[in-house]
């Protein structure tokens, strides 16, 4: 198989297709949506008799239980799959909204109209959900897509292609509108990030090295974070219940997400009272704290007491671990998140007004919050209806992406006959 | 001079004064421009006097006309950047707004607050008003700026930087926020390409040939377009008054700009009656003609008619001569467009509404217009306030680029202590 030449061929054909979809109506995208749910349903036993294949291989080469657990197909995750599809067809349709249509001087009107990107490119791991959530998004934004997801759910993102395609073609829209790399080869990735001819985006979802490798060598923008380093900010006018409530939430509701707080800044003036309150609930998570001299002072005898070093301050754990610094005040915590940040989301806790809007307005990160969970920065919690991932950059979607970050403005002009003088 | 140690040095100080910008207040930015502009007027002579002497090197190094003219500072051309200031003054800042914040289920909060990119680098010809223009913008919208101007106009811009920095620092705002490449070394620009750790966007302002170069190294995103080959489809349906005026202001009003009309496609049915009364008009500014087989049947005889080759229906003249091509429908006309547009700015000329609105939906490119000509795609025109340049990208900004294309949305969060279930 000559991979650039198979990964060419599909990049004409996505590009091709993306333009039927680009005009197709939501009633078409709609009811292809829906057919792929009901096909989903219908085939439930072959798709798991897909999945039984890669989960075989996945354990002969010694996959880890963690990566297991996300490449299997359960009942419930394929009834999950189809209910997914199904509240895809809920959300409004993105593609044609004009906005903003103003009458110029000139006697032109110019406004903005909402339209798909063109072609996305989807690069995942081994997680056969993503396949049929990647595109749904892709399908009602109007977008074609190519999905490369991880070598290992292959014989199952094969047979989800196939239903796929089923529902595009019973709803009259181009079966190349969503096309599944079949090649496990690792070069397909090398060829679908350089092709920026056929691919408008790449949305990379995947762990840091994945990313990492990605941002060398793709010529095709992406829309991605590499790794969330958040931060919550107790200020010396906290309300110290909400401080707490909010430090732990934001640390043990979940270890592996990224936004999950990985490290806590505390004001000097109330470090005494609300450290060691902290410390009695992240003691029971068993959480390690990784603390600088001042906050190491006050949690003197904690169970899982650390030093933290210069590498901590810019380590995102995914664990139970949390490095916490005393600050003299919001400059400092400002500064420190300015700098060590990796500009997902930060929060404080405070009741104090003016210093609240000046953390909004001079934290520059994704997500800026005050008195909440940073856990709170997900496309569900924001009312996106759907997440396609979350992007640190601050060009095109910043934040959690949901349709609209898949489209794109152009502006449109309704005129009469006029000319420029 | 060590290029890539002073260059460095330019990416830290302009992170650095990006911070401050960006909590800068709007009356802060307006003194800072309003300084700059009293400056100018008061040092037209010394600004003269410095663009004397990058114009007598230009002359002899045998500069052409048209580049001279750009280079060339006259009383006039300092008293409109003055007053270029002083619009920007007027424009609101977009700063700092807050839109859509609604409540959640949850009890958050949830909306969008527009905040500078951070670190704008500009690169562009010899041509001093762009060095102000440029630095007004940047400063209006929070932004940090290092301007690379061409290197023919270093006398004149290195005079300009140190008014802009006098303006900058009386209205106590760091000086860095505007800092102008003092070397016209080329490498320079390799530099200030490849430094995303410092440079958050590129605005190239140039010919193809930088573009081009442009897009083959940088490392850091750009908000660019390459050319402008624009359309103007003539419908069956078209008012023939209309057509004409519009046919011809889109190709005649200007011929160097990339709003200019570079092919005309027009309906079979009413080709014979459109054609020959816009050559008329044609013939007068002398229009070289490069016709398909059924144009030049139709203008047999006009005097400069050429034949069409397949490389004309992708070339940007910027010159008086125009591509046309016969299309039997709107369906052959958009499939031409979207094969053969560089997706800058296509009208269609009809009274029909359903193909109207067709087209608007179905030509991918920046701008889409019904019956106005392709020369009002443009900032000014379009009630941007500004223009930093034109975007044939989708990502971010696209079309004409104002205030806006230099800030990002990030997301904030008003909670009240609320927790992630």
């Amino acid at each position: 198989m000559d991979i650039k030449q198979y990964m060419n061929d599909l990049g004409m054909r996505a590009r091709k297709a993306s333009r039927a979809m680009a005009k197709a109506d939501s009633a078409s995208k709609n009811r292809a949506l829906s057919l792929i749910a009901a096909a989903i349903r219908r085939e439930a036993g072959a798709l798991r008799a897909a999945n039984e294949l890669d989960l075989a291989a996945a354990k002969a080469s010694g996959m880890d239980a963690a990566m297991l657990d996300r490449l299997s197909l359960s009942d419930k995750a394929i009834a999950t799959m189809a209910q997914g599809l199904e509240q895809i067809v809920s959300l409004s349709d993105p593609i044609g909204e004009i906005s903003n249509m103003k009458y110029r001087p000139s006697g032109i009107q110019v406004g903005q109209m909402r339209v798909p990107l063109g072609v996305i490119g989807i690069i995942y791991e081994a997680r056969p959900n993503v396949t049929v959530d990647a595109a749904g998004l892709c399908i009602k934004s109007g977008n074609a897509t190519i999905l490369r997801g991880g070598s290992e759910a292959i014989h199952c993102n094969q047979a989800l292609a196939s239903l796929v395609k089923e529902g595009l073609a019973g709803a009259g829209l181009p079966a190349d509108a969503v096309q599944i790399v079949a090649t496990t080869d690792r070069a397909a990735v090398g060829e679908l990030i350089t092709m920026p001819q056929y691919v408008d985006v790449i949305v990379p979802r995947g762990g840091k090295g994945l990313i990492e490798r990605l941002m060398r060598e793709a010529t095709v923008p992406m829309i991605k974070h590499l790794d969330g380093i958040c931060h919550v900010y107790i200020d010396a006018k906290a309300d110290l219940q909400k401080a707490i409530d909010v430090a732990f939430n934001a640390k043990c509701h979940r270890y592996g997400t990224c936004n999950t707080m990985e490290t806590l800044l505390v004001a000097q003036s109330v470090a005494a009272q609300v450290l060691p309150a902290l410390a009695k609930l992240y003691a029971e998570q068993q959480v390690e704290l990784r603390c600088d001299p001042a906050a190491a002072a006050i949690l003197n005898g904690y169970p899982y007491l650390a030093n933290a070093t210069e590498e901590d301050w810019s380590t995102e754990y995914l664990a139970p671990i949390l490095a916490i610094k005393v600050v003299a005040d919001m400059d400092e915590a400002i500064t420190h998140i300015n700098d060590y940040s990796s500009k997902h989301t930060e929060a404080i806790i405070t009741e104090d007004y003016t210093l609240a809007m000046r953390f909004l307005r001079e934290v520059d990160s994704a997500s800026v919050m005050v008195n909440a969970s940073t856990r709170f920065a997900d496309g569900f919690e924001y009312g996106l209806g759907a997440e396609i991932g979350i992007s640190n950059d601050k060009l095109h979607a910043r934040g959690p992406v949901g349709l609209e970050g898949l489209t794109s403005l152009k502006y449109v002009v309704f005129g009469h006959g006029e000319i420029r003088q």
